[in-house]
């Protein structure tokens, strides 16, 4: 019997059907001295901002026998601030919600508007949490269509939408794997689909959107209650290891989320961290503009040596043109073989590089340099 | 339109239907000199551990920009050996998951075990989230039989297991809001009915069992691979603002919650909290042994002013029996109006109070002594 037991592996346990056979969600993460492959801020905080920190942290450690901020009301209100600053739009604090990582935040809206018997639509290839979110939440997942330049065939998705009749909608601006921002136009067009055909909840995804050339989507929530803009602080803000995610909308958005958020959900350390880190917005936002010019480089760079470059507006390039999956993922390895690791996110014929330090930068250079000599000689 | 956009509610939004009318859970937050409500433990973190916090948070922060160890391993190690030295029961880093409080932990095993078309019961009056993250992850909940002494009925239990075949089974020892610890026997029983009927997965919830004058029910993981046991450093270790649920369970559960959690969702400042409180167990725990006496000392000197006590293995009592729900609620007023917060959880004729410092534990006790008096004449 205990030999039996031992032996158990997770198909054997009485688990949902639809994650039999499945996967745990990750990008492989190997010991290489140049990783381009998570889209990770290669600027760690400057040190006044970490001594900060551990001021806030052990300020807030004092009375961490005590539960946190059920509601993060300092939190929100310096997002907010944050968001009123940078976004053309002004946002106060009923508009803000906060959660561990957008993924929390996006679960919460799934949660509370999706979920069994009702269905979810992302134009594809994008963000893949967004499905693997749908499928988590018992959300049905509806893969809706993209052009070949990875921009978003607003006719065809309107069809999608109008056929399909989801009950949110996921709009990813910048858009990840690609790279490509979305039109104002575009996200209007398919509210308009997406009302007129439910009406459902329009989730803007800009993880990104400090890294892009255009403005923030953020002021078309005015007086568009079913639409949300979703921001994360780990990336612009250099702080993926924090997992602090937020979202902006009409404030019965917020107050509907807090009907399936866990109570006491973001710890005080978090929370505390967090308004750290938006103490020295400043400092951080000069890293993106450093990181924007190397994206930029980086897309002139490809394009000199002969890749296809899909248009960026984040802190990553993706880039191909290669033969099907199977060229992507050899020219991922020939990258790897000289010590770089870049992403292979399952789109054929392409790769995606997140912009790092300009000498990590120049060995990714160097690396697809060497790759493309190699190909052509 | 922008009118009637502005005086949007929850209920004018596309949420789901059993959201509907519902509101957020959460204690009443009230600004009162003495707050026994919500089971947290009073003493503050000492000092060296503030600091120990601060100092690995600092070294924490300064890989920020990176994602933080999505596996928390060393965390998971740190747990497992608090688990083995204190639990009776060998526990090595495979038999432990750790998340955002054990409300994640939770969530993550109903997502996984439970979620929409299966079905999960627990012995009522009990933890009430249990219900509520049913519900959230769209799992079907059955409140099951307890005793008129609030044990669990055994024999009514298994039979509500026989006919429901409930996919999840909540047994949460010792029990909230009663205070109640359960035999080792009765949970065989129940998971033993929970087998033969389908097989289900039994989660012992174990939050307050640092309290209790029993042994953990830890060693029943052994050869029992649908057997979970959850906890918390929420309360033992004075920590409900860190957020830290973990749980133990056989490694093919470990495996499969991660097919639904979210990727990254435990922060690096969560993680080196965490590390930097279990290197203080002792001395948490010595405020544990302070807690106990306080709890023993309430239930003898409520009983000493004549009020019924449920036996109590947590760092709260459930005192009565006041009569009905309009007798406790009126009692909680009163209470409360002498300046101390106690918790009306809704068990009619009971009250529950957290066993907070020996000051704060003797302003309660005048105040129920105030009330006894009162009531008495």
């Amino acid at each position: 019997m205990t030999d039996t037991v031992d032996s158990l592996r997770i198909d054997d346990l009485p688990i949902r059907d639809e994650l039999r056979g499945k996967s745990p969600y990750g990008a492989p993460q190997l010991d290489v001295p140049v990783q381009l492959n998570t889209n990770e801020n290669p600027y760690p905080l400057p040190e006044p901002l970490v001594a900060r920190i551990a001021e806030r942290v052990a300020e807030a450690a004092r009375s961490l026998n005590r539960y946190p901020d059920r509601d993060a009301t300092e939190l929100r209100t310096e997002l907010a601030r944050y968001l009123t600053r940078t976004g053309k739009h002004p946002v106060a604090v009923e508009n803000v919600w906060a959660a561990n990582g957008s993924n929390e935040v996006l679960q919460q809206l799934l949660q509370t508007f999706g979920g069994p018997g009702r269905t979810a639509i992302g134009f594809e290839p994008s963000y893949s949490m967004h499905g693997l979110i749908a499928r988590g939440t018992g959300t049905g997942w509806i893969s809706g269509p993209r052009n070949a330049d990875f921009t978003i065939d607003v006719e065809a998705a309107e069809r999608a939408i109008a056929e399909h009749r989801p009950d949110v909608v996921f709009i990813t601006s910048p858009n990840n794997p690609t790279g490509t921002a979305v039109e104002a136009e575009t996200v209007l067009a398919l509210y308009e689909a997406a009302q007129a055909a439910k009406p459902s909840l329009v989730v803007v995804d800009e993880a990104y959107v400090e890294f892009s050339h255009r403005d923030s989507l953020l002021p078309l929530i005015e007086g568009r209650p079913h639409l949300v803009v979703s921001r994360t602080m780990s990336k612009a803000f250099g702080a993926a290891g924090l997992r602090l995610g937020y979202l902006a909308a009409h404030p019965a958005v917020v107050d509907a989320v807090q009907l399936v958020r866990l109570p006491y959900h973001l710890s005080a350390v978090t929370q505390a961290t967090a308004l750290a880190a938006l103490e020295h917005t400043d400092t951080l936002l000069g890293y993106v503009e450093q990181l924007k010019a190397e994206r930029d480089r980086l897309v002139t760079e490809l394009r000199a040596i002969g890749y296809e470059v899909t248009e960026s507006d984040a802190n990553f390039v993706q880039f191909g043109h290669f033969d099907g999956a199977e060229g992507s993922h050899a020219a991922w390895q020939k990258i790897l073989d000289r010590g770089v690791l870049v992403r292979d996110n399952g789109v054929p014929g392409w790769l995606r590089v997140t912009a790092g330090t300009p000498e990590e930068n120049d060995a990714f250079l160097d690396a697809v340099r060497a790759l493309k000599k190699e190909q052509s000689s």
